[in-house]
């Protein structure tokens, strides 16, 4: 039997990537001896419970650190800083604590004053995910084939990060370590971003009167129901990523912004080739983005 | 053996819709005793006569429209009211002319003025498509389970509304008859906008320094990439319909650029209520367009 990476792995928050994570360490013997976990509500632990997801479900954060040689924070960012907080006191020595949330910066920021000398703080972003939410709709395979982002502050103890980093490895993950302020903008254009967009045209469409949003959704297949797709995803989640990346996004959606009103513009003023250019770099990005099997 | 619907069917560009067109009405024995067909370019007419899509290539449309009892526009709207003038001294009388562009008004506004007396004018748009386009990209099956809906002028003979409708009907659509003007609205939010945001953000993210945009394709699966492949449509096409259905585009637009940035005053003042609540309205249209299996 391979030597499991931890005793205790210990999930804060078992949600769509929580449950996901649960179910691959318990599916293989050389991650870890032990998985436990907390939710924030009884009525999520009592379902963790049920679908038999970990070794045990504790009540509280503070109590399911306890003894664990590596933490998972899986909520939502906004949680963060309390969560840093309540579990500091319980946390063992020589623990790692990472996480999953999908701002980095603010994490750094929320986590950091809290973490316990010895204590070994690995930010983590694992990018997966589904438009689905919840202990249910998680599923061991979700890592496989993605990224997961490393954003350890300097000075990060190396056998803690090499030890996350091969959990994510042994998920079937690409490990890669970046600045966090870089992991902040980068997901503020390729997820964050699109996100806010498709927030926002569902409403557009919705604040149209009665029968024209009727036939939105009839024809929706005419490209609106690529937006809906991931406009379904969790809105506490969400709320905590726009608000806990603020600067960068509200950077993307500026440009976005200029760029959608030029656009506009050279509709009004029938600039045809500007119009061209625009759509041809569209599709040369297109085509970059399946070369590189994103697609 | 059926009796087909029409003796000769005249295809006017052979893209992805005409050429699925052709491929389906010669799949069966109950559309058209003949299928003929033009393209803009020779290589697309040698590309047609090699993949033996229809009966006869013309080198003209003047030519190919003779004899036929159905005429189909299948080329970018913007060329409508050049090859209207070219066809209509070539028109037979009783013949029926429809189209299957996206907008609406305006083909009626560019064509309208050509139609010979005695010719039946029923302004046509299959709500169906891929990401490809050209003659190779087309399939008999694309118009199955999706809208067809056709805007004819008051007074248009009934007979040749109905003709065409059974030809859609035959091709599995759905068929819908609708105002011009509300079918440029409809059309401006579920489909134009949307493919306008996907060729905008792709050049947002171009214009990002060399190495975020590495990035951005490296982690296109975050959300990115649900845009890029509507992003890789044909730009003739595209910019044919920004610019003929502009009226109706520029205030779908106007409304979504005043939508975000309400979005991002509320990330900016960290009003988390007013971010739930767009995102809880966007899931709830996730699931009216699942609802009507649209997705």
């Amino acid at each position: 039997m391979a030597e499991p990476l931890f005793r205790r792995l210990a999930l804060i928050g078992v949600g769509l990537i929580g449950s996901s994570l649960a179910r691959f360490a318990r599916s293989r013997d050389d991650i870890a001896a032990e998985v436990v976990a907390t939710a924030r509500t009884a009525e999520t632990r009592e379902k963790v419970r049920r679908l038999r997801l970990v070794d045990h479900v504790y009540d509280t954060p503070v109590e399911t650190v306890a003894g664990a040689d590596c933490v998972v924070l899986c909520t939502p960012v906004g949680t963060f800083a309390d969560l840093a907080a309540a579990i500091a006191p319980g946390l063992a020595r020589d623990a790692i604590l990472t996480d999953v949330g999908s701002t980095k910066q603010s994490v750094i920021r929320d986590v950091g004053p809290y973490v316990p000398e010895g204590v070994h703080f690995v930010p983590g972003h694992p990018i997966a995910g589904t438009e689905h939410s919840g202990p249910e709709a998680g599923f061991a395979e979700l890592f496989h084939g993605r990224y997961a982002i490393l954003t350890p502050p300097p000075g990060t103890d190396a056998r803690a990060v090499e030890k996350v980093s091969e959990l994510w490895r042994r998920a079937g993950s690409i490990v890669e370590v970046m600045e966090p302020s870089h992991h902040d903008r980068v997901m503020a254009i390729v997820s964050h971003l699109p996100h806010l967009i498709a927030f926002t045209i569902c409403g557009t469409a919705d604040d149209l009167e009665n029968q024209s949003m009727k036939d939105v959704l009839r024809f929706a297949a005419s490209g609106f129901r690529d937006f809906t797709r991931i406009a379904a995803s969790d809105p506490v989640m969400w709320r905590d990523v726009f608000l806990n990346n603020r600067e960068a996004l509200l950077e993307m959606t500026q440009r976005f912004i200029e760029d959608m009103t030029a656009m506009a513009r050279a509709v009004r003023w029938g600039e045809a080739d500007y119009i061209v250019d625009k759509i041809e770099r569209g599709r040369r990005i297109r085509r970059d983005v399946i070369a590189l099997k994103q697609a």
